[in-house]
């Protein structure tokens, strides 16, 4: 006889209809449904689910902590870092908490601003750091009320360093982390997973080793769900410490802290503040080569390699955390060369996700902002649903306005100077613009011998998809079409293919044809005219600063430009031209023709002047091509519209 | 310089740009949305603005007039007819009230049954008649609340005849049929479309011709949208009445009622009966050939074709109403003569739409009931929100209960002794069931020389997509696998291909190959073993009869398995595989085996035992491949599972 399957959602009603009536319906009726579609399970998971879930797959993960920055440019920086070794997969990332620093404030250098953004504008799980000595409790309960508002769902729970070096327990007041997580567990239940810290050596400051232990203990059964530890130098430092955990009954994860040795200043501040020994065999080596740089991150890169090696080897080890002092390099050549560094091209949607739980159902966006994905997600921050499904049952099309073109994780990582080298110092007319976006598309370095790595509307270099379409961009560019969002036309592609794949493996990705860019009015009459033989094929919206729209999609519906087929799943489409939402993309594209490049330049001067020149006068225009299955018309549409020019 | 173009949502917020600021995104803040994909304006128009389309793109109509029929069998043959005539794309259909047969009664054969099965279950834009003399002024709101809860949204408004020879006004009562337009504008606002009567020859009681033009007057004035004419037999007469219409004031559109003779004596009592004078010329051609039925219908069917001809060719007459005396032949013909009976091969989705304005923005069903339309329309009536765009969103899986399978429209339309000749007089064993399922697929005569064109679950002959698949499902039928419902895979075919395009032209349309069907449990044992190979390319659900269930759907997610990709809009996903409702629709067709198969044996009978077996040991099996781009697996699938059962 077959064997009954049990499945999370049917258990109910295939129990309940084992025992009832073979005719009739009602198995069925309270069946409570899986209301969203499930596309990448680590969205809808808490850490410790995630955690445990790995565990079980037997996948080894990495985690990343970082401290946060003294100033905006580094915080800026330190956000490109995030999405950059964000790309290698770690199971997160986590904040240092620094008193000093202001840490819960809404300074761009907050300990909570910049979690904040870790989980909000790069879509990496982050534990926020929080001590809890010398503060009161309305302002520990403040600082957890606004991380759940930000959307933070991590806390580690520390004590923090006391103020001077004598020190008295306050009478009610947080005296060890153990308070902090019980005052987590009171005020906010079961919403935050709680991390707190182990110390595989014991605490500095504790009575003994075994006492240590005690206090580790007391801070699990207060509600903590897992355990990471303070660095050590040698492997059995840690399973011994592991042992000794679980014999007097800790059984939550305990993931071992690792410092990559990355200098020798470095290693000897960590070692004084934290009290560690370094033992002898590592000095050993150290000291003669004290002033190498490269020799000593070379021997950490080592050390820490093959200490990692026997952590993972001994199989009670599934998870590694770094103490990376933000920096790449070291820590990114530990994780490659540990083989655990997963740069998975296979993206769950097109685009990239935020980890704010509110949405965690979204997967339809707009294509406008492709490009500055950030900014989408800041300017519709406010809202309280996220389309899923289909953009056009969305609730709120309202964006919020972007006033602030210099919002720090929006900000171009490059500063004025360069900007001046690849936009021009000095510009003679509309043509030498035409250049810039040419040299843009191209990659080969203007007149001045610069390269343009990056544009007002994208401070990355192409993307690799975009590369597909080169040519032709340059060729268009050149005469005026200045582009600024493009994809090509796929037709099934499978879902795990390395440039234009995304979401679960076994499906197939398709796009229709998009090409967006601003262009004279000269060229948008002439493209009029030449859009009519294209009829329904091809959809457009020309819109100028002032809001004159010309479009023919039908009753302003949205268009869905990409698409996948998946096993077992609904349709879903991830991207779609929304001629409402362009509306509010418009404002920000034409605004930042003057925010990011009329404002490098002198006011009246004739570089600034050509700027608002082409800000006032030319069109944003968009293209659709709706058949797919065929060659891309949209070049021939603009070769015939050049054709009529002539 | 380039011409703005208004579109309806568009007005207000491109005009708000205009005046606004360049920058932040105030202008799409408070835009109204297109909130609902149109996919087919039909499903969102009312009568009145579908009629006012069709004039100003020149498109002729027409429109069809049936009375309600007397006993429950005709009701059944009706309403295939509705299904048969909805096929030619009339504009609306609408049932005469018939005073003396309890009209507003639940009973099958009353007009507001039969208006409310037009709508629901065939998807028709229906108008039901309703007259008011005698009547009080609670029943007619009884009436009219209770059309208007099942979905009607027109009503013809009529005095009616007086019951007895002479007759007295009723003070404060309703006398004429303007009293009744008022009464509905009155208590329903603008909810109902108002049709009223028009007489080209002036009303037989009325004093006078002008007289009677100032009541049809008064009756637009009170509002209604609308006139449908009285039968006439001279295009001129229609023409004059038209004119002087206008010439009084009256604007609105006014349909010619066309009656195409069919017969001596039907014309006889209709003429009796509408106080008509029949024109000497067709008298004289009438008379001579008043027994040869054939010989008359062809006169009336030249008749009123050459009538219409010239009314259409007036440039005034935009739409004609046919008085059909429940009759398909003449009528047809005439239609397909003037070229204005369209059988569009375009179907909006890939099944038949309800017009009922509660299901409107629907458009996504479970495949299971794609040969048993009526039954789930009839299961989700209670529904108060229609899934659309996705089915996981959808707020309510709960089905009602299909307690009574002689439900009239879903009714078999053959009868006992028929079905007992295509499934079998007398059963032998299962194979004897296998042959019947052969048949059915095959189009072959049984053994006993009948053809099978009907089983439980399906009532038609098998549809032309599945035609497709003909020779695989002979072959798997006659070895056990008895399929129910099946469609084979579509990688991309536009969506005007006559056999599975559906939706908007320009369009494509693609399926994952399905295959349902019931089976042994040793053969779902084998079948089991056999798709472990396929892991995720195949999705299956098995169930039998007490519900357990077997299934590899990913979180009990639903599985698309027919989408459409269009110019201009978001995708649709109209059939998907959903494992919950899979719990509902098992039922059913569980208990159609033995409520239409099993009951009609005698109790105790070895042919019963053999369906009842069969009912209670079978497994009812679905299977999706999900590899749309690649030849349909399923069939290899079913070939393995025999040859390991070998």
């Amino acid at each position: 006889m077959v064997n009954e399957t049990q499945h999370p959602c049917s258990a109910s009603s295939s129990s309940r209809s084992d025992g009832g009536s073979s005719s009739g319906s009602e198995s069925s009726k309270d069946n409570s449904r899986c209301s969203t579609p499930v596309l990448d399970a680590d969205r809808h998971e808490r850490l410790r689910e995630k955690m445990r879930r790995r565990q079980e797959a037997g996948d080894k993960w990495f985690s990343l902590e970082f401290f946060p920055p003294r100033t905006a440019n580094a915080a800026v920086n330190l956000i490109s870092r995030f999405d950059r070794m964000g790309a290698g997969g770690p199971l997160f990332i986590d904040v240092t908490w620094h008193p000093a620093g202001d840490p819960g404030s809404d300074k761009e250098t907050s300990s909570m601003i910049i979690a904040n953004t870790a989980v909000n504008y790069c879509g990496l799980e982050t534990i926020l750091h929080m001590t809890c000595c010398n503060q009161t409790k309305d302002d520990i309960t403040g600082h957890l009320q606004k991380a759940k508002r930000l959307g933070l769902k991590n806390i580690m729970a520390l004590r923090g360093d006391p103020a001077g070096e004598e020190w008295e327990e306050e009478v009610d007041g947080f005296n060890y982390a153990v308070d902090l997580v019980k005052h987590i567990r009171n005020e906010f239940d079961d919403y935050f997973d709680i991390c707190v810290a182990g110390y595989p050596k014991g605490h500095p400051e504790a009575e003994s080793y075994e006492a240590d232990l005690r206090h580790l203990k007391e801070k699990v059964f207060a509600g903590a769900d897992f355990i990471i530890t303070q660095l050590f130098f040698r492997p059995e430092t840690f399973l011994k410490f592991m042992k000794d955990c679980q014999a007097i009954g800790i059984t939550c994860p305990i993931i071992p802290g690792i410092f990559p040795i990355q200098g020798y200043h470095s290693l000897r501040q960590l070692v004084k503040l934290s009290k560690l020994e370094v033992p002898q065999e590592i000095k050993d080596v150290i000291e003669p080569i004290k002033d190498n740089d490269a020799a000593i991150r070379n021997y950490g890169v080592e050390l820490a390699v093959s200490m990692c090696r026997e952590l993972l080897d001994s199989g009670v080890v599934h998870g590694l955390h770094f103490y990376t002092l933000n920096r790449e390099v070291a820590t990114t050549e530990v994780l490659k060369r540990l083989g655990i560094w997963k740069e998975d091209p296979r993206r769950p949607l097109p685009w990239a996700v935020s980890a704010h739980p509110k949405r965690r159902v979204e997967d339809v966006r707009p294509i406008f902002w492709a490009s500055r994905p950030k900014s989408y997600i800041y300017r519709t921050q406010e809202w309280d649903d996220f389309p899923n499904g289909r953009w056009g049952n969305s609730s709120s099309p309202a964006f919020g306005e972007l006033k602030d073109y210099y919002l720090f994780y929006l900000k171009s990582k490059s500063p004025r100077e360069e900007l001046l080298k690849m936009w021009g110092e000095e510009l003679t007319g509309e043509e030498s613009v035409f250049e810039v976006f040419t040299c843009y598309i191209t990659g080969e370095p203007n007149r001045n011998g610069y390269k343009v790595t990056c544009m007002p509307w994208n401070d990355d270099p192409l993307a690799t998809e975009t590369n597909l379409l080169k040519d032709q961009l340059e060729k268009v560019n050149r005469r005026g079409i200045l582009t600024i969002n493009s994809q090509p036309n796929i037709n099934g592609k499978p879902s795990t293919d390395p440039i234009v794949g995304w979401g679960p493996s076994g499906g197939y990705v398709f796009q229709k044809a998009y090409l967006e860019f601003f262009t004279s009015s000269e060229i948008v009459t002439a493209l009029l005219k030449v859009l009519k033989k294209y009829e329904l094929r091809v959809n457009y919206h020309i819109v100028n600063v002032k809001g004159q729209n010309i479009t023919n999609a039908p009753d302003l519906q949205p268009n869905a430009v990409t698409w996948g087929i998946f096993p077992g799943r609904e349709i879903i489409q991830p991207t779609v031209v929304d001629p409402v939402s362009f509306l509010s993309w418009k404002d920000e594209a034409f605004a930042l023709w003057i925010e990011q490049w009329a404002k490098l330049y002198e006011e009246e001067s004739p570089s600034r002047m050509i700027i608002q020149y082409i800000h006032d006068n030319y069109y944003l225009v968009n293209l659709v091509d709706n058949d797919f299955p065929l060659e891309n018309c949209l070049w021939q549409v603009v070769e015939d519209t050049f054709e009529l020019l002539n």
